[in-house]
């Protein structure tokens, strides 16, 4: 696998970006955003999906300059008509006025509306937790989960994004899909001949089954329970900002690229110092992750990990050696670094 | 098994606490709270509750004539010292004011010290749902939940409680522990000689087992994802709250009964009507659930639920019928009852 450094690619994103006519805000919450997400090893959620960025902006889903309109409606919440940007730009920018209200008030809460795919949620909520306060961050997505006891897919595997800050590292934060796996993963074992582990997809016919072929729809957590949560979350994303709701919503690929998505997100902040003091909260959460990490483990070679603990290592990992890139992907870059005029440089 | 009406055991619960010196307020929320968790099905949490709870009221673990003591730090937030009141009047109080906040300033949360056992977190949420709002409430529990890869519980299978009001019926409600199955199932299973479903649970070298007689903690929901949404509840409880956290707290049945527990409880309110027209939300919320409950069956005599479906069928039945109560509860109910000269009937 060759590598990039993050710096080189975080700037090339930007600088394409910016060429493209994309405003200066939106380019650089697009191309942290992206770079982020691989960082933390979450592929799927990263630079990859920059050359489906660029061919949404350019087909008209995605405006590259939004006018972003909130509507503050209480002390503690607002709405954000998004205008069809870039998710990564509606969120950092809702996620701005979140931090904002529960400054003033305590809690903050900001709906989003007319917005697209906003990538990792973890991206969100990390800023909240930098802020010192709690963070939640939701998006709603394609219909991946069928409701308990039906055939079709219905909801997304809508993520749950849960974010704190802690003493002396980076906060912790637990950013997980409401499937046991993701249809990312169902195309890798299709691509490589590979079965899937039963129990993690049903067929058309809503059965159990373990080649990834047959899958169209993936289990959530926990079977209801998990199916429950993507419930919540699209509760949160699609009621709240007026979005349209389960397979109704615009979908990433299966629709043209000049369609809207009109997704909805939710972010919610709690002020700690408005609890506790917020020094305290921290050093009392350094010691609960402390005390979860040292306990006795089943093997003694894997550790105990707390919730952020493997993104936290990949990230250094990741700093040091560079991002991985696919050749695919590598060729698409040089051809816009060429293009462009930008540098782009593998670092082996 | 033997049935006993709603009305007949709620009342019989309500008298009992108030000639044993228990506050009015305290006895109400109780006698409630428990009847709410039988009629729902939730017989874990039930009535068959009342013989600990009064045993822990008469030992002085639980304060029947607390003072409530509100510290309000924001708009929108404040901390309930609930004087180690019974959880069902400290969660109780602690939702009036969550609702207060979110009616003034848009959202509201209460975070809950010095607390016992609550019961059913739906009894909390559904309050907030019925005064058209999003509700949402957690507490920590005994540690069942090893960490991801370490051998001993640690965390609570801390339950996730999310409630939003519908058109035309109750509330939706998930009301979800983080384990797969609960303790009280594996109990079950060893009191009858069934076995465990593999991967329900974990021995003490932290191997899956599914024999209930060696399970000493139990699986979190896909695994790393429920270890997580447990730590995030304890979180909020534990460290929101500046209660003790995972196996520090107070225990319910380990500990002897004169000592405190401790808890901290959180509860949030998001009014809907700061983002939506409440009467479109609940419109909306109606069509959404609707289309979940008419996708097409994989069995077509297993209906499609939603969040809380099972539980609104049972709530019928039984307020019906009658809740049902095993011999040992009856002969307890029956014995109080003579002793305070109340009322109490077996139906059939």
């Amino acid at each position: 696998m060759m590598r990039v450094s993050v710096g080189n690619v975080q700037n090339l994103l930007f600088e394409v970006l910016r060429r493209e006519g994309v405003d200066e805000y939106s380019s650089s919450a697009v191309s942290k955003g992206l770079t982020h997400a691989s960082l933390r090893g979450v592929d799927s959620h990263g630079i990859r999906l920059f050359r489906h960025y660029l061919a949404a902006l350019n087909a008209g889903r995605v405006n590259g300059r939004p006018k972003f309109s909130f509507s503050k409606s209480s002390p503690s919440t607002s709405t954000l008509d998004a205008d069809h940007a870039f998710g990564h730009a509606a969120g950092m920018k809702a996620v701005e006025e979140t931090i904002q209200l529960a400054k003033a008030s305590g809690l903050g809460a900001v709906s989003v509306q007319h917005s697209t795919h906003f990538g990792a949620a973890s991206f969100f909520g990390l800023e909240i937790a930098r802020n010192d306060m709690i963070g939640l961050s939701f998006t709603h997505s394609d219909p991946l989960i069928a409701p308990t006891g039906g055939k079709k897919a219905y909801l997304g595997n809508n993520p749950v994004c849960f974010t704190a800050p802690c003493d002396g590292e980076q906060p912790i934060c637990l950013d997980m899909a409401t499937s046991t796996i993701t249809f990312n993963e169902v195309l890798r074992l299709r691509g490589e001949g590979l079965s899937a582990p039963f129990g993690s997809g049903f067929d058309r016919d809503g059965r159990e089954t373990a080649d990834p072929n047959e899958i169209v729809s993936l289990s959530p957590v926990g079977g209801y329970k998990g199916y429950g949560l993507s419930l919540m979350v699209e509760v949160l994303c699609a009621l709240l900002s007026s979005a349209p709701f389960g397979p109704n919503i615009g979908h990433m690929y299966n629709d043209p690229l000049d369609s809207k998505r009109n997704l909805g997100h939710f972010f919610l902040a709690i002020n700690i110092e408005k609890f506790v003091k917020t020094a305290s909260f921290k050093h009392r959460l350094k010691q609960l992750v402390t005390e979860l990490r040292q306990q006795e483990r089943v093997d003694l070679d894997k550790p105990v990990f707390v919730a952020g603990d493997p993104e936290k290592v990949t990230s250094e990992e990741r700093r040091e050696k560079g991002l991985p890139v696919n050749s695919d992907d590598k060729e698409f870059f040089q051809k816009l670094a060429t293009r462009h005029d930008l540098p782009f440089h593998v670092l082996d």
